[in-house]
């Protein structure tokens, strides 16, 4: 049963990326026009779009810029393909940890190779894939929300870290899909949202779309979650994902491995809401995943202005891995994948 | 061996107390004169006084200046005792939690009470008696940094939650004196500090302390501690406590809870520090222990900015309760207490 939500975060329209700019939000709601890739390097770098899916879909549309800026300065399409190798791989270093972004990148150069056609071609044929993996990032978190949906007990209290949302996503959301499809079933859940400190995502993005939405929400502070687990308002963790190794082992938002131990303690379900084009099966375990470190003014500062000493040191890690003993299950768009994950990654690959 | 901290944060002068005010830290340094019982009261409420050793001394000075205040429009004795016990009843209620402000308010009622002496007589007897907790503060302060420093091993890295320091008591601090403490033996040590959100305490405090000690600090944002526990950087947890039950459970800074259960998690010690003042052996369990709600404001806004949607909700839970299983030891400055709690703080209070 899938939620009619009234997100759009990421569109192609007239050859342009249009996207909800997330860096204002909720204080201002404002949409922008990416027009080149160079554009799209900045907007993915300092999060106008953030979240893994939306980012991958906003590397896909930056391919579609790129492929169109080189349509127009090169005649030869060895150059051409040189070139947009290139501008992909720019692209890619805007946020290291994001394996959609690789993935949605690559995806789009693999394609722009196999075209057997003119420049114009292959151009165009690189527009259409991104609007297709655009409307299918939608259809795949609608299907990993029904499947997230069935294992919400009635009335649930969820707890959710950072914003796995319909902003991190096209649309509808990976763990905020799972919890707008088990709104629409029932209405009485609840739902707990950790500020996300250092830039707030939690505080700032998912209490704002959920309340557009009309889901009741509650924001808490990150070291608070323990607190609600112990007087029972919380039933079940989910989370999004950056990056999970075949082992199952889960790179999220700074904060998730901490909330993770918290729901193993408690004994309360801790749960990944990911499309498999999260999972690197190249990646054996957790430990292989870079870790970004982010910029410093991230923890020393909020809304411009110093909170702490200034002469203090300063580690900004932008994400943490979850290791898979504390992971319940894998919500994808193919079902729930459970432990052993090595083993259910595996099969769900070979289907 | 103990440290020679620059920080006085409370000192009774001229009759009137004399406190850093701690709500503008660390942008700007100043003290204020505290003046009438009735300043005291917001002074606590309002934070410009806070740690629970400090706000007990706020508390014997409010009564102080209530007595000096009584001593100029009453007569009769009766009448000002009675008055007294009015005014000591109003401090109480300005911190539900801190069981130091109860436990030195009731301690200047009782003198009050005991004195064979006139009006004028009770009234010096309870400011010179303010002085004389207020060296004790530092004595005991000292006292637990030498046991505590004990335990820590060399070059630690050391986590810490909210500001059990020099600014939460007269001048040393519980947590942080063990930090003191353990540098003056060992200068290469290093401490990360927790943001401690809502108000910051970590950032705003902790930082500013530490490196006006030239103590080496790191700051990191509350959902940090796992992911540096996990990468072998922190060795031992100390933090303050706001009060603990005759079990052992103690109640102290929201996110503090969360912290242990990391630590635990991690087979990291996790150490308590705090006066036996602090342990309310008249409370059984944690269960008991009442938690302070606090204003949502905390939650929602940082420097007067929203940073969340307007129509959420919020729950802001002051403190937390972190369950003895999960303490390490309690450091006072008695000794350090190991478990089974309930026994070690039996046998200490018969001492």
């Amino acid at each position: 049963m899938t939620f009619k939500s009234k997100i759009k975060t990421i569109e192609w329209i007239d050859n342009c990326s249009k996207m909800i700019d997330q860096t204002i939000l909720p204080n201002e709601f404002k949409t922008v026009d990416i027009k080149t890739s160079d554009e799209m390097y900045f907007a993915i770098k300092n999060m106008i779009v953030r979240g893994a899916p939306a980012i991958g879909i906003a590397g896909a549309h930056g391919m579609a810029l790129a492929a169109i800026e080189l349509e127009k300065n090169t005649s030869k399409k060895e150059e051409f393909i040189r070139k947009l190798e290139e501008r992909a791989d720019f692209i890619k270093s805007s946020r290291p940890t994001a394996v959609n972004l690789m993935w949605a990148v690559d995806k789009q150069m693999k394609l722009a190779k196999e075209i057997q056609g003119s420049i114009k071609e292959i151009t165009q044929a690189i527009i259409e894939n991104g609007i297709k993996l655009e409307n299918e990032d939608i259809e795949i978190n609608k299907r990993m929300g029904d499947f997230g949906a069935e294992v919400v007990p009635i009335g649930a209290g969820i707890l959710t870290h950072c914003n796995a949302g319909a902003l991190a996503t096209v649309g509808y959301g990976t763990a905020l899909g799972v919890i707008r499809s088990a709104f629409a079933k029932d209405p009485s859940i609840k739902v707990f949202a950790d500020e996300t400190r250092p830039r707030q995502q939690g505080a700032r993005l998912t209490t704002w779309e959920l309340t557009q939405d009309g889901i009741p929400t509650t924001l808490i502070t990150d070291g608070m979650c323990s607190y609600f687990m112990s007087k029972g308002l919380i039933d079940m963790v989910v989370v999004g994902a950056d990056r999970i190794a075949a082992n199952g082992d889960t790179a999220n938002k700074i904060g998730t491995y901490t909330v993770a131990i918290a729901a193993k303690y408690h004994n309360i379900p801790f749960y990944i809401a990911a499309p498999l084009s999260t999972i690197d099966i190249s990646i054996k375990t957790g430990k292989e995943i870079p870790i970004e470190e982010r910029s410093h003014d991230e923890v020393t500062h909020i809304n411009d202005d110093w909170i702490c000493a200034k002469n203090v040191n300063i580690i900004n890690p932008g994400f943490d891995v979850t290791p898979n003993e504390l992971i319940t299950g894998i919500i994808t768009e193919k079902g729930i994948l459970k432990p052993n994950f090595t083993d259910s990654i595996k099969k769900v690959f070979e289907k």
